[in-house]
């Protein structure tokens, strides 16, 4: 094709073509009818979706769009809500869909190796198929993959007691911008041996290189659980809830729902009212252990003792896997989230837990005297220090958005807070970045881009 | 002093004064007092130790050397076994050993933070003074600096309860080989807004950076502790063992002790001997807990368990904290191994568990084979994969000590273990760590050392 003249976008299809044969590749109605974002139609945009059924082909693929100065867009279960996912016009993007293996899973060293394409719920199937359990989960389970939760280093319930994604894996393959295999797959719990490149990976947002294989930790699968829900009067309360829960070693969720985000679950039609409405905080306790003679006396003793030292208003505790399902779906309750307050933004914030309280109300009084009466719910994963807040954007007022944006996260530097506790940073918060992270730490995240990436080539507008 | 001809030593030692005052500057004897290395009398050849009293002396210092292409080691307290403090001549070693302020500690927020010079053990104390603790736990920690553990990424005792330093630390300062001040002092525990830059300093043994400061994860001080040993006839029943050890949440040390290791203590004339010697293995089982009515219950039905199901031989359980410290100084007897066994060399090895038996049997069998009949220990961290061996080079022989690292190191590469677990790399194992991890991987790194220190300046043969 040479000299031929074809537009280049044909030329380099072809060629992406030869490389994965044409079941590797996407064109057309085929890529549009990909959304780039879960929560609405964003138009994907992209030359092609090339869909590499190796690490050998991946890295053909982008030593190929390297020499070509092609960029490239990563595209995992495309579930993120930050627009890492978004391909422009010329765009390749890149989805390991195709490579699905879970290759090994070890009960003796707890680990397994899967393939970047592998759904985190496909994972944790398999864990529980071996006695294990892999502790990432996320709503967005069966359609996540490892790859994108791996870029993204996913969070979810379990933080508290297992922590993010990066402290879920142990050791990356990464094919680097310039089709450089990085086999940096460690099965290791210690191994001093230079720097942390795994780490450096996750959450990279795929602009370092594409995850292709990873080995992950599993823990053994636990064989009891206890949850229930709690009415508290004050935050110093929940304050000193969370202190004793963590003192619970079973202890696997400490989710808030503030009033408005209980309120809105209670008289959605849902039967989701648990608890009498009308106090300032509810929270979802969860431990999840193997020792059935003690877990549920544990749980019960710190349900007692907040109880009888005034911490607590009122309390159910599930004592059925139905009744522990339906108390869970009173805290997840998006759908009515997005059927009560659209159009409206949703933030994922972290604040130090010393200063939530104090964040949010200064948030709330700073969006009532400027928008008047709008809608809110907030909750989240306090033991992280990780909210999210949920602001009605009215039809009327589109314009508002940004506005609602610089009052949330104004209020949020003083505080010290984060912009982005799980989400990550994508297409949407770059030019938030800049105002929240100091000069000198861009400086040195974008020096490491450079020596990976020099020509910028991939999802050349996400973080920076 | 420009174009007076002084020698480039003098000068450049002027010029630090200029920045630190005479009490932040260390020259002569005052220098050569120093071993850089914790077992023997490594002569400390450099030029001078500058001593900073704070981030912005610290700076200045570093742009003054950058300036002058003036190689840079740091110093913490010297207790790292890999070389990495070692200082050449015209060398200027740095020391953080007047920045020990604790600066802040939250019992809310559970954090700390702190200058890189204090010790562990003034960090542990002051979390103590709160009813907090530091997880961090090594033999050296009166000595051992944060800034010196978050540059080794030390690991130590509880790492299967609370991770390594890298878990443990939530942001850094950090200085750069240019003087830029890095300020990273995330306190937040999921904060996804770009690159690990906390995770890559920590574990880079001063070659990106110099850790100026940090902040660091507590937990609320453990109120409930049970220690016991317990022989085992099998190593399958010592992993059997370790899976159920798994299961209980409290769990905080799973240490392995081989029969040589064992036999060594039992006749040591030490009086550690709380178990008969002959088994195979010897396994020390911990947990530190918050529930007095729980906790031990839950540790004797562990004990009970193993011994109805034939996975214990004998066991014995401390019933006071003198028992507790006297079954510890039975896995912490080196003072022993050094009486015993020098001159022996020690190796930091970490092995899958499920290969581990496996290796240990190989390398014991090629080094009899080869050098006859020389004395070994091995003991470690198994939950972590982590082992320390020592072996006898004897007297007459002291050019087996190469032989006898090719023949472990050798044997090492087939199982895919790791040439350093929790030591690091320093200076001894650079040769080493070409053959034992990818080109890429090092590729990799090299690209980001030099993108972070051009110049190669700090710490310059440390890693690479």
């Amino acid at each position: 094709m040479a000299g031929s003249g074809a537009p280049a976008a044909f030329s380099i299809i072809d060629a992406l073509m030869a490389i994965t044969g044409p079941q590797g590749l996407l064109t057309g109605d085929d890529v549009r009818a990909r959304s780039c974002d879960p929560l609405r139609n964003v138009p994907n945009l992209a030359a092609a979706i090339v869909r590499p059924a190796s690490t050998d082909e991946l890295s053909r693929i982008l030593r190929l769009c390297a020499e070509r100065h092609q960029p490239v867009v990563t595209q995992g279960g495309c579930t993120g809500v930050a627009g890492g996912a978004y391909a422009r016009e010329g765009d390749i993007a890149v989805s390991l869909e195709r490579m699905t293996r879970i290759e090994d899973i070890c009960p003796i060293s707890q680990t397994a190796v899967v393939q970047a394409g592998v759904t985190v719920e496909a994972l944790r199937a398999a864990a529980a198929a071996n006695g294990m359990f892999y502790p990432i989960d996320l709503g967005s389970k069966g359609t996540a993959t490892i790859g994108g939760t791996i870029a993204t280093n996913a969070g979810g319930n379990r933080v508290i007691r297992w922590g993010m994604t990066r402290q879920n894996v142990l050791g990356v393959e990464a094919v680097l911008a310039d089709g450089t295999v990085m086999s940096s797959l460690n099965r290791l719990i210690k191994n001093n041996t230079g720097y942390a490149l795994k780490d450096l990976f996750v959450g990279s947002e795929g602009t370092l290189g594409i995850v292709s294989r990873a080995v992950v930790k599993l823990v053994p699968a636990p064989t009891t659980q206890s949850v229930a829900i709690l009415s508290v009067g004050s935050f110093e309360k929940v304050l000193a809830l969370l202190a004793r829960a963590r003192q619970v070693p079973t202890l696997s969720a400490f989710e808030v729902m503030w009033r408005d985000f209980y309120d809105l679950m209670a008289h959605s039609g849902t039967n989701r009212r648990p608890l009498a409405p009308g106090q300032p905080f509810y929270v979802l306790v969860e431990t999840l252990g193997y020792h059935a003679s003690v877990d549920g006396q544990l749980f019960e003793a710190f349900l007692a003792g907040a109880y009888e030292d005034g911490l607590v208003a009122d309390a159910v505790q599930a004592t059925s896997v139905k009744q522990w399902e339906h108390l869970w779906r009173v805290r997840e309750g998006s759908e009515v989230i997005v059927r009560e307050l659209s159009p409206f933004l949703s933030f994922d914030i972290s604040v130090e837990i010393s200063a939530l309280e104090r964040y949010v109300d200064k948030t709330y009084a700073a969006l009532h005297r400027e928008y008047g009466d709008m809608r809110t719910v907030t909750f989240g994963h306090l033991g992280d220090n990780n909210i999210h807040i949920g602001v009605t954007v009215g039809p009327d007022k589109p314009e508002a958005k940004s506005r609602i944006e610089d009052t949330v996260y104004g209020t949020l530097r003083e505080f010290g807070g984060s912009i982005s506790a799980e989400h990550g940073i994508g297409q949407h918060k770059r030019a938030l970045l800049a105002r929240h992270k100091s000069a000198e730490e861009i400086e040195t995240m974008r020096r490491i881009k450079t020596a990976l990436d020099p020509a910028g080539l991939l999802n050349p507008q996400v973080i920076f």
